[in-house]
């Protein structure tokens, strides 16, 4: 079968990614503008942080996506679904690690994707503080600024303690579906860890910062820009559980350099269901 | 029993507290040119990266404080002891976190702190590219710069998801001793942690960042500043582990919000001895 995405003309692509490019532009001016003026948190019903600042740049972008593509639906973390039998979907997180945001972390961030028929076309990951910004589109490539981006593998006979792993933090394991064994046996098999909320994790393993990633139970707006990063940078992404929750599609993906996204997708799928892979 | 450190004179901590903040001052200099002009990579016998930055930045340190204090002791990570027999001790750790220093992830730093009779007297940590850094000088306090920090306890009912930890990676429970038992425990006590090498932890803790922090197995010139650091800040600081390996005494610590601590060492040393605490 033909991918749907072939069916987009090379100049229609690079217009969603100038729009892309452009939501990330004034996500970053508002998120930086409230990091120095200050803003309101609240705790949600589930416990985690929302603030003034995810509603008002949600708002912004959405006004922004209608103005350019009145067809295209939008989904995004804070506000209702708009147009959901629309071909187009831009779906964002405007704060991607809220707590980090209102703990003053600079590894929260914005993450933009638009999909055609629930297959990725663009995405951005921007995190302001650092400065620093992937994009991708489809045929397009993956890119840090000017710089195009690619994801060798990693020689084979590299021992999994050098291999860096960039994952979720054990909460993310728990709620919505209990993956304690996924989690036990994934750090034991790579004990190089470091832990970040999705988009600091996304972008590190689409520049190659992190060898892997592993991000677990999330709806669509926090993994929405990390397959077409990954992909466009001749990594490998996989879904390793998929489930609905309260409504929406959980997923929990692994993605980068491709050898080793094989390798992470046995570990956790045997320990998902209770076995050991071979190769562990 | 009378603390060693109220010996010495307000005016002397200050002339520490001086030179450690000009230490942190040349290593963030040298660390920000060798980030642009590039660097020499190597893996030691350990499989642990180290770089021709570690070596130039601990000898220019060394060399300062042999200028302004001849009769003063020095113990680095990379280079022999100096005047091991000195009342006074300067402590270093050039690249913290030399793994995120040669991948240019910016939670890299240095570590700086001074000893009288094995008692932390001034610390200092510098994060280079975060444009951050927390100092301590004993009985003044500890300081973002100009900002004094207090590191007040959080409201005892608050859940422990709700907790912030901010821990060493698997790793670090792994070699030298296996605490696996305790890094289980840890995270399903605590499932909301993040995951950094030494420096970015300890800072994160400092500050009231992160709520708590565990920082598994290391030697002096990793956790040298944290408990000064934290202790100025008003917070509590405790050794939940401690052996000597290949010469070196290694340290397992928790510090941060002082509530917190007596519980999080509570339920490391129920692991670490096989049982559960009553309060986890």
């Amino acid at each position: 079968m033909t991918d749907p995405r072939s069916q987009l003309s090379r100049a229609d692509i690079g217009q969603f990614q100038e729009l892309a490019l452009a939501l990330a532009g004034e996500s970053r001016r508002m998120l930086r503008a409230v990091v120095t003026d200050g803003f309101e948190v609240k705790r949600k019903p589930d416990g985690s942080y929302v603030t003034s600042a995810d509603l008002a740049v949600e708002r912004s972008l959405r006004r922004m996506v209608q103005e350019r593509f009145p067809a295209h639906g939008v989904i995004g973390e804070e506000l209702p679904r708009h147009l959901p039998d629309s071909d187009f979907h831009w779906v964002f997180d405007p704060i991607d690690g809220t707590e980090e945001f209102v703990r003053r972390i600079p590894t929260f961030g914005t993450i933009i994707a638009m999909f055609y028929r629930d297959l990725p076309v663009v995405g951005v990951i921007d995190v302001p503080l650092l400065d620093d910004r992937v994009h991708a589109g489809f045929g397009l490539g993956t890119f840090r600024g000017d710089k195009r981006l690619r994801l060798d593998d990693i020689d084979a006979s590299t021992p999994n303690r050098a291999v860096r792993l960039s994952m979720s933090s054990r909460m993310n394991f728990m709620h919505r579906r209990d993956h304690s064994a996924a989690f036990e046996a994934v750090t034991r098999t790579y004990p190089n860890h470091c832990v970040y909320r999705s988009c600091y994790n996304h972008l590190l393993a689409a520049t190659g910062q992190a060898d892997i990633a592993i991000d677990m139970s999330n709806p669509i707006w926090d993994i929405a820009a990390a397959r077409i990063l990954t992909e466009e940078a001749g990594g490998a992404f996989s879904v390793v559980d998929e489930f609905r929750y309260e409504g929406e599609r959980i997923y929990s993906c692994v993605f980068g350099r491709p050898a080793l996204v094989a390798q992470l997708a046995a570990v956790f799928t045997a320990a998902a269901s209770g076995g050991v892979p071979a190769n562990a």
